[in-house]
């Protein structure tokens, strides 16, 4: 094996050959944001995105026991019969500050796919990235699809904001709850209707499946009426039961997108959204540059005895 | 009663002579955002800060309830023997779109002091102030200092990265955990441990008490040496009790704030950290404006396109 180049486009010309450390290279890159990080992401978008599936859910509702069974679902290819060459899972974890934390030990379950070159699995956990997880995840999504990767899962370890942010930008989003998660969760509940594109109950085994799914049929029955209503699956992920159902519920919503024309749509909300966000990095920058400056020393010292306000300090500061 | 003036000064004046309606009229202000939201803050910056109490932790450990009976301790003066004229509470739910939605619920609880006009419970949730919550929330509380109210609880809702910014902008900030919490909130244990100047285990009637006590004290062992070690207090809200020691935990972190002089270290950090805060609210609404343009929409088409990726329109934008 020759050792790899440095090259964001050389690396890619490996990654897409096969090359998995060129890939995990790559994705180091976008981990770690800066301008080697932005040349790779710039590369990146010159390609088209791949398919995504969001998967988010409280933690504890077996996320990473049902991507392990959705992975080999997926390789089974379209359930029309299209095949799919490459699928990669994509873990993030905003809670941990170090990629390959917490998040990875659940990994090791997956291990059945480890030795497999066409399965890709990768945690990120990094705040190094300008604008944090909500930008590196969407452009590690694109380095995929560069690659030549056909299906990305963007798997999120809570249900806070961010990490349904990131787990709603995808094609698909499943958000995964549990029997007697209505109680839990009771604060979460209309973020994640709002997303959700298919719903599993896992650990279908345990009592109250029937309560759970007799609650989501109202909440969805109490939303607002849309082209789609996202299809409820029972799983038991560490049994196995139910992925395949799973994976046709995601293909199914698949094909609702594409043949309502609404896939392109979402595509370019998304890029917006994206735009935006790289837009308030920048300005973050800004503002940084701002805050390590010897007049914003002097600005708290003047709030600190009371003779400035922090709106007057801002906008003295911003006209600089 | 004569009717409300509309200006600010007015209104303060008011409230300073003991109006609850004034205040009520001037924290709107506050909570809606806006030019009037602002010029409020700027007066309210005048006067020095009141005391602030900051108490989070995760949903139903009994925060209302606790905080409830900790009016009431505090309307019996500090410790020491300063009388104390006025009690505030704001009580935060960034979870909740509405002002006084779900929060107000657990509010009703503290009718026992409905009816004492110098306790002003009041709930925040909005969106509208230019920021959201962590710069309204400060904002109300150099308000209700300007207006002559001596200590301000500020209660959290929950135990997000918000929530715990919130409850730990404050001189004191307690953190509430109950029996056998450590299983439920790994994921925030060392945020919590890192804001928390007092310990409250809630719930101390039920059992696993002394292992909760065992687990917060092996966390304070491990954690970095500094001049305090948050002390640790049973409480059992519910029926009062522990709630007078809960206040005398938090008098005796005040006086060690006072006699090292972290005070006033402290308060200007926060001062700071509110600077900052306002710039980016700034530059935010520059961000806004861009999107909201013509350029950015034609940038997005560009993107969808393939002939854009998001850094390069950023900087097109940002030249403009």
């Amino acid at each position: 094996v020759s050792p790899l180049p440095s090259d964001p486009e050389a690396l890619l010309e490996r990654a897409r050959a096969g090359d998995g450390a060129a890939l995990a290279r790559l994705l180091s890159y976008v981990d770690r944001g800066g301008a080697t990080g932005m040349d790779v992401a710039r590369l990146a978008y010159r390609s088209d995105a791949p398919y995504s599936v969001g998967l988010t859910g409280a933690p504890g509702a077996g996320k990473s026991t049902l991507t392990d069974g959705l992975i080999g679902a997926v390789r089974g290819g379209w359930p029309e019969g299209a095949a799919i060459g490459q699928v990669a899972v994509l873990a993030v974890d905003p809670t941990s500050p170090f990629s390959g934390g917490a998040i990875l030990g659940d990994r090791v379950r997956m291990n059945q796919h480890a030795l497999d070159p066409t399965v890709f699995i990768r945690s990120m956990a990094t705040h190094g990235h300008l604008g944090g997880l909500s930008l590196a995840a969407p452009d590690a999504i694109r380095l995929f699809g560069a690659a030549g990767w056909d299906v990305v899962i963007v798997e999120t370890v809570g249900v806070g904001q961010m990490e349904v942010d990131i787990a709603s930008a995808a094609d698909t989003t499943v958000v995964v709850v549990t029997p007697g998660w209505g109680d839990s969760m009771q604060a979460s509940k209309a973020g994640l209707l709002e997303v959700a594109d298919v719903f599993v109950i896992n650990k279908a085994d345990r009592p109250g499946v029937r309560e759970a799914r007799r609650d989501l049929e109202q909440m969805l029955d109490l939303a607002r009426p849309g082209s789609w209503r996202p299809q409820i699956v029972e799983t038991t992920a560490t049994a196995a039961e139910g992925v395949a159902e799973l994976w046709r519920a995601v293909a199914r919503h698949r094909d609702h997108l594409v043949s309502s024309g609404q896939l392109p749509v979402r595509r370019t909300d998304r890029l917006a959204q994206e735009l935006r966000r790289v837009l308030l990095a920048r300005t973050e920058v800004t503002v940084d540059g701002l805050v390590s400056g010897e007049e914003f020393t002097t600005a708290v010292k003047a709030m600190a005895a009371g003779e400035l306000d922090p709106y007057e300090a801002a906008e003295g500061l911003l006209a600089g």
